[in-house]
């Protein structure tokens, strides 16, 4: 490479972080979703930092020289357009960013559903003192569907409180070092009756696109409590309001939504045993920084010519997790 | 003895359980409050299921075999009256039993202000979305003032995720198994200063009321919450509310009051920032029956003449920890 690279910068609501630390190694063209067009012409990278945009494909005509495309997120499900996939263009996401916020989001929710802190706070906000029992979470069982960093790291926190961990992905195994007994997704309405928390922590993609159907749900047991941190379309949510209102399933808590903001007129909104968050669980303290970190260490990476981690599978949609 | 033992059961609103399984063993005269007196006359034991009632200061008169007395809860602070403390009746307590759902309450609380579910669930009722960030618990600070059985069971959950956890007990000490440090109860306003989990679950003794006086609180960083899962009159109330209001204390997760049924006008209720429960922590799946099973365990012990475990030292008000 003799010409200094070009690294496109889609900003968005976010200040971009940490550019003033790689400034001497690249020239960068920070834009907003209205000037990706003109930046990525001639462009070796493009920085995702907006990753919730989806400017993208319309701005793809003039991506004639990209070679990489890092996105400052978990989940890729909006960004793996047709166009993309085919592409030779190497994608890498923030893997490994979110594990603890997450893994903590969740333990945080089956808590907050064992102990009935929901209804407790509704009961506080009549002044109300109604006694009640809590659940213990020790030697529950939790099933986590998604095998990857996140789900691993959010197995192995459930683990060291006590709670039975089996996980769900792609392909069954016996022996994994995180989740012990990892079941096929395709045997996932015979695995889940007697679980306590289902916890999705799994990728969008088609093959987990409504993964959990009105036939998985009606699998569970009563007292069971579905965890949402992956994707509202990974459920079927009208099943899942169905089951909610008929108290065949004890609680949720869900941070992601088939629509996002959830629209004011969604049921979930006013279910008593529903915990409604607005897609946060991956967003605590450090985490904009941590996001500009693992950028610059990726980019000195490419620009020595080494191999870069969480590349994603563009097939797949998501990086693969190495078992460890 | 060649009699048949007599044991009192001061029942209450739960229904006493178990003692199907121990009717061969003794006479059992199960009343409620206005029958204590007349079942404690020529009683051996008096089982106090009832752990709520304030009757036997009145009844106490009547107590004239009384070799033991079982309260099946932790705190026996409303148990202790002078003239009680100055008999030979041993006391035993619940030890033990609510170790488990009082530490994963202690957890739930730290993630639930970590998190920020409650002003999330407060968003929820208005059908809010409005993002805001969490906080990460791994790496933050937890004192836990109180070392018995529930203290030491709450540091090592606590540290179990990633918290480092000191202690406060009555004396200090270097090399604890459970808490690393535990400082002197002398020094908290001292120690307090870099907190972001005050944990009380120390009994309530003339040496422990109102320990967390407006000079702790004043100690506190602001990003510091409180839980109190120990009793209400651990902590100055009226300074507590201060703090809260004017927002120089982050929150506060509080399940015992100074007065409870925590009154209807008292402004606790309607701080955003703190959670209310009714008493319920150390409630859990089978309390009721595990509270059964320990009466077992001890009455079997004390026919065969054996030490009973759980004895309270009248004097200190609590059951002294053996340091492990």
């Amino acid at each position: 490479m003799t010409r200094r690279p070009v690294i496109a910068v889609l900003e968005g609501a976010h200040p971009v972080r940490g550019l003033e630390r790689v400034q001497e190694l690249a020239e960068f063209r920070v834009v907003q979703s209205d000037g990706l067009a003109r930046a990525l012409d001639g462009a070796d990278v493009l920085y995702l930092w907006d990753f919730f945009s989806g400017a993208l494909p319309a701005a793809w005509h003039a991506a004639d020289s990209l070679q990489w495309l890092h996105c400052a997120a978990a989940g890729v499900d909006r960004l793996l357009f047709p166009e993309l996939v085919a592409s030779d263009v190497v994608v890498t996401n923030a893997h490994g960013v979110f594990d603890q916020p997450m893994a903590e989001y969740v333990l945080g929710a089956v808590l907050h559903a064992a102990k009935g802190f929901g209804p407790l706070r509704d009961q506080q906000s009549q002044r109300d003192w109604i006694w009640r029992e809590g659940r213990n979470i020790a030697g529950t069982r939790a099933l986590v569907v998604g095998t990857g960093s996140i789900g691993r790291h959010t197995a192995r926190l459930l683990r060291a409180v006590g709670i039975r961990v089996e996980g769900v992905g792609r392909v069954a195994s016996e022996h994994d070092d995180d989740f012990g007994r990892v079941h096929a997704a395709a045997d996932l309405a015979r695995v889940v009756g007697d679980v306590d928390w289902l916890v999705l922590v799994a990728p969008l993609t088609p093959a987990t696109e409504n993964l959990i159907d009105a036939d998985v749900m009606g699998a569970l047991p009563e007292s069971a409590v579905l965890i949402n941190v992956g994707r509202g379309r990974l459920l079927d949510e009208e099943a899942l309001v169905a089951r909610l209102r008929d108290g065949t399933l004890a609680g949720a808590v869900l941070d992601t939504f088939a629509v996002e903001p959830l629209p004011p007129d969604n049921p979930l909104w006013s279910l008593p045993s529903v915990l409604i968050t607005p897609h946060m669980a991956s967003n605590a303290d450090s985490w904009l920084d941590d996001l500009a970190a693992q950028f610059e260490r990726n980019l000195r990476l490419w620009l020595a010519g080494e191999p870069l981690p969480g590349v994603v599978d563009k097939v797949l949609g998501y990086v693969p997790s190495i078992r460890r």
